[in-house]
């Protein structure tokens, strides 16, 4: 399939740039017999089709995150084909985010003389039709954190990540139900208050764990590629929801998709790379080589996102 | 004997959170035969007993870290079973330092707007009676650097971590027998300074080096794992004191037992980590991994601790 | 050669703190038969003189730097054999910056706060007669920090290290010819922009790609050693700066020397690693064994630096 599929890139452009994928199956239907038609696996396509978009194009990616995340964000960016840059100065923004693809936000180390950028940031996508992701990193730890969130969330970001408690946090605006960074909630629990968050807020949202989820308060599908002990590298959830706004700005009208897939190829890199990691630090070296190295056919073979409801 | 003190775990609970493990050999005793009584290594058995309650219960390790460590320290913690949290805001103090199990306070970049969240940090853990551990990175550096470890020993730190020229600084109240984050001396060196520290501070103090020692004043021992490429690795002292913060949390009431284990356990990684290790930054990624994976048998035989006065 | 090499170090001593290797191959010329004269690659001779020298001496080297970089560039410093430190509060540079042998100050995360440290810093290194070395990293992101590395090149830092768009951007002193981190120019392409930088500050001027160039304003020379893979690791540049750093400690009046061997050293130690690598993570970590353990027949054999005008 990886031949065929090679010559139906080339046929239909899939590579370019904000190259709509929702029609491309139909596309690709025509010229596919029986058999290898039911054999196309449709997210694979659309995940492909985002990163190698994103390795071609290279997006700027202004990432306003925490201290812990900054180093394996910004290479996880950079492996994927992305062009990072952690400018958070506020005096920056006005020269700095128009010409940036979009926009991440993560308040995973938050002090409150950041936020004012994080806003203004935020206004600037907006007033530009650029994407916007946020990272609501341990919202529930505080009240202060809680606050800020919901309004940044004000600023209707175009997709919000977190885990199960981060989602639930914010749904309910209440804290005290996440522990940290890390997660009390599986992400299925947390599939009610995203769909409600997303209804509220007009964002995608999108819900780490052991089975990824997206949804836009209508749709749910499930992304399922990953391995448990990614959980045990430090700043991966964030490192994701950069890899989100990456594939957000490839193609900003279709963030659903590019929310599930961009959960699905950071998950099947991090299979991959689970076959040679002996523990969390070599995962961690082998999942950014992997994501570097991904080719078409593992992308087609091993995306893994189904319906949920 | 792996076998045997598995069962021994199942019998005595020495999973247990914050099970004393002063009185373990005791209750061991009577079941092993003579040789087995003489191969048991009571800090082995005594540091497994604290990794495995880590494991079990995954503490919320507050962090006030500096900017270079933050990442190799969550990763460090993650990998030992802990939950790391890097939140520094003086705002989320009150609403998240009492959820936390311990806190660990670095001065490793200190700026003045960092040290009112370090002392509210520390008056919260000491309020609730949980445990707080002191990094005083480089306190030789500056006057500034100096007289802010003083003043947050003034709040009762349980454990004060520090290279040799660190912890004679300190014990001096003087500057520039430093070499920023290296020390210019070795541990034995400070020995003395580090009994006289402990005395005046009511702390534990804990010098690291090629011998890391650990004094409550009175007693002193000596935790020989380790392997000196370990200080090739930038952050490694920083993060083992975060490793003594997750230590002590498990079991506060022996801080002087769990600060000696956790120099112990770290080092007994960085020593299996060496023989796969062809340089610092690999040596880096192993000792991760293996922190990750360490088990009973190598913990029980591998430690080695002995009394130095 | 590097037996023979080896008794020349010995008898010249040139692993000497501060050793001029200028005349070193006049020295060395009488020694050698007619065939080993013309085998000897001074620029090899040069750069494995600086990293012998730095890690005989290990200086200690004060950062001011971005946050994204605080981890590569600590542990570059710590494996090439020097002594990092991480000290960017103002209240600290007149204590430490003093003890310190050479300042490295990069803007990558710059906000107006950090500014005043920066200037304090360069301004003690001036008045002790220490380098100083600026990496105006994104200095075409915004007027802010275009500003901002005006204002320290009024300092005369030793060395400036850029990428191609930066210099331009520099040299031209106006924004928007950079595209955050990375660059839009060729090194090649900025040479007449560092030549013209070099004349009007007084700096040497080194710019890093495919080929690293270097020039004081009349001499210029290309180091060829590197892999292009080298540019998909966050803060590759931030941390050959730091090198250069180290490298200009240990000469400082030949700061064009210096900084043409460590840009080749770093990028030998490149070249190496990627024989091992299977993508960008893996470079990183293998770049920075490599470094550690760079033998002396490596360096003088390997490093490739040719004039180029």
């Amino acid at each position: 399939m990886g031949r065929i599929t090679n010559k139906m890139s080339r046929d239909f452009g899939i590579n370019g740039y904000n190259v709509c994928t929702c029609c491309l199956l139909k596309k690709i239907a025509p010229m596919a017999d029986q058999k290898q038609q039911e054999s196309i696996n449709p997210w694979g396509l659309k995940s492909w089709t985002y990163l190698s978009s994103l390795r071609q194009h290279s997006p700027l990616i202004q990432c306003i995150t925490n201290f812990v995340s900054m180093d394996i964000m910004a290479n996880t960016l950079l492996a994927a084909g992305a062009s990072p840059a952690m400018v958070h100065s506020i005096l920056e923004i006005p020269d700095f985010t128009p010409h940036t693809q979009s926009v991440l936000i993560n308040v995973g180390t938050l002090t409150p003389d950041w936020l004012p950028a994080m806003k203004a940031a935020a206004g600037v996508a907006n007033q530009l039709g650029k994407p916007w992701v946020l990272d609501p990193a341990a919202v529930g730890a505080s009240s202060f954190r809680l606050k800020a969130c919901l309004e940044l969330i004000e600023l209707k970001p175009t997709v919000i990540r977190g885990n199960g408690s981060e989602i639930i946090a914010l749904s309910m605006a209440s804290i005290g139900s996440t522990k940290g960074a890390d997660s009390l909630h599986e992400s299925k629990d947390a599939v009610e208050s995203a769909k409600s968050l997303a209804k509220s807020s007009g964002s995608i949202v999108a819900i780490s764990g052991s089975v990824d989820f997206v949804t836009d308060g209508e749709r749910v599908v499930g992304a399922h590629n990953g391995v448990p002990m990614m959980q045990k590298i430090t700043a991966s959830g964030c490192a994701v929801t950069a890899l989100i706004a990456a594939f957000v700005a490839v193609d900003p009208t279709h963030a659903f998709e590019a929310t599930a897939s961009a959960f699905s190829v950071f998950g099947l890199a991090g299979e991959i790379a689970m076959e040679l990691a002996k523990g969390p630090a070599s995962l961690r070296m082998h999942l950014i080589d992997t994501l570097h190295g991904l080719d078409q056919d593992t992308v087609l073979h091993g995306v893994t996102i189904s319906n949920f409801s």
